[in-house]
């Protein structure tokens, strides 16, 4: 019998993200933390694997709240949960915004 | 006897706002309204004559919010409170984040 898989995640199409939602999703320091993490890798990252110092539940949060903004997508990839950041689009929608905020002084250490 | 001003405000320096407060600040309609609207008036604008349709306490809280992120510098004149970007200094700290967050497609109709 097939294994039950977990539901499908949701992804906004960028399009109909307000721009404060946005903002929200970029308005805490682990979630900015993610993203800067992301940015440097463009083929994405296995959750367990990012450079922040929260309980699971929490950067699971952190997750929902960037995917629910349009920042991140995510896929099951057999027992791993795979993340990557929609740069392309993001850089679409809002031009030069991911830059602006990643080059902010105290983002300037390397995540990794 | 001299009349008892109101307090000063205060402004922090930009250099200790976190980049996490000030996408707090802009993670709200309101105030990206209000900071589209003051972008285009370099010189300021006297308080309660912002295009936005919330009550004055609710507005009060906003420019707070704003004042306290770095993001607007406030001083009374007279019996008019008048409100500035800081544009400059948010420029040189954050290049190109204002500018690419007033362009989102939604905030791109005329403020004023």
């Amino acid at each position: 019998m097939a294994h039950n898989p977990r539901p499908a995640l949701e992804h906004p199409q960028l399009g109909v993200v307000p721009v404060t939602a946005v903002m929200h999703a970029l308005s805490d320091e682990t979630r900015l933390a993610i993203v800067h993490t992301l940015l440097a890798e463009p083929t994405g990252r296995a959750c367990g694997t990012f450079p922040v110092d929260v309980a699971p539940s929490t950067l699971s949060h952190h997750f929902k709240v960037l995917r629910e903004a349009g920042l991140i997508h995510q896929e099951d990839r057999g027992t791993q949960r795979w993340t990557m950041l929609r740069a392309p689009e993001l850089d679409a929608r809002f031009p030069g915004l991911l830059a602006a905020v990643i080059a902010a002084p105290e983002l300037s250490t390397d995540p990794s």
